[in-house]
């Protein structure tokens, strides 16, 4: 159903004095933004994401230990308590990353790691990681380092469900995350403004 | 050689139990950037832009009143240095915004301004202010709340290639400028990091 991005020549200098290409692009290519809307029936489009929800603190949950030993590994409430022990409690309305290393492998079949029975096979967020911070916590939205927030091995997109239920975001296949602070600094997500959209690619930049 | 852009389902809520849609798109639809490699070869494309030349101070020079005189009025040097006179001189590193007004003609003929001999008409940087803004001031880039940064009536984009050449971006058709300070804010530019890209479509983010 999806497609890779292309770019498309339209005008060039030589023949035209002026360049520009087309793009043929879908909601859900590179580095971009979930909106609510992607899974839940009448819920937020990405154009109807408020922009103070879109400027807000970053934490990274980094899980790339257990994830180089086990491509379904998944972020867990322990591991947002072991994070808090460290760098204290999740900042309200922040964004929560995922780090898992699978950036590294963003060229390699391994980012999507299909199996012979065409299942996916990387790392995500627990259901019940998503639950706590949605019930225990105050975020904004979440994110991780590889394709989806949900481990590759759910196919039914659960945390995906719940967290669009509650009207947060998600912002998928960030790249650098293991480059930022852990804690303090605040994250812009440049989701672009588009009516209707259920996801965008977004430029993500991260100040401290 | 353009075309407007379009939103294509890929999949429903209702028929696939996710929702994702396709874009039809150009590098220079909507709110969006414009890289120094759309007019001058070998310069910069979209993705080579440095981020902290997207992070930068915003001055917003307001020429809607003779604007809302004559489609063809330019930002000249005078509104420059009456500018600086009231507000102090541009800082250095800055976006030089022009607002026209013109925003308001985003859904009408006026915006583009066609007259009968397919010539356009509306506002645009004088290409004396953008040489002024080049060699007097320091500057990362400019922009405006219409089609171009070139007044209509310039079908050699002279204002495009003197900026282009010198390794600045625009941004056009930038909403709500009349609505920011005219000095002291820091605008972001959420330009998506596509390869070879000429432009794109961009996240514009005023803070202050
Ligand atoms: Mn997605
Ligand atoms: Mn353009």
């Amino acid at each position: 159903m999806t497609y890779p991005f292309q770019l498309i020549p339209m005008a060039t200098l030589k023949e035209n004095g002026v360049a520009a290409n087309s793009w043929k692009i879908h909601e859900h290519l590179g580095t971009h933004t979930d909106a609510p809307n992607h899974f839940i029936e009448n819920q937020k489009s990405l154009d109807q994401i408020a922009l103070e929800d879109l400027i807000v603190p970053v934490v990274v949950i980094d899980i790339s230990d257990k994830a180089s030993k086990n491509r379904d590994a998944e972020l867990t409430v322990d591991d947002i308590k072991t994070f808090e022990s460290q760098y204290g409690k999740i900042p309200d309305h922040s964004c929560v990353m995922m780090y898992s290393g699978w950036e590294a492998h963003l060229k390699d079949p391994m980012f999507v790691g299909l199996d012979s029975q065409q299942v996916k096979h990387y790392p995500g967020f627990s259901s019940a990681a998503i639950q706590f911070l949605l019930t225990q916590r105050s975020i904004a939205g979440i994110g991780v380092d590889d394709l989806s927030i949900d481990p590759g091995i759910d196919e039914k997109y659960t945390g995906h469900k719940m967290l669009f239920a509650a009207g947060k975001w998600a912002v998928e296949c960030v790249a650098n995350l293991s480059n930022i602070p852990k804690t303090g600094a605040t994250i812009i997500v440049g989701a672009p403004k588009v009516g209707k959209a259920t996801g965008g690619f977004s430029r993500i930049i991260a100040v401290w």
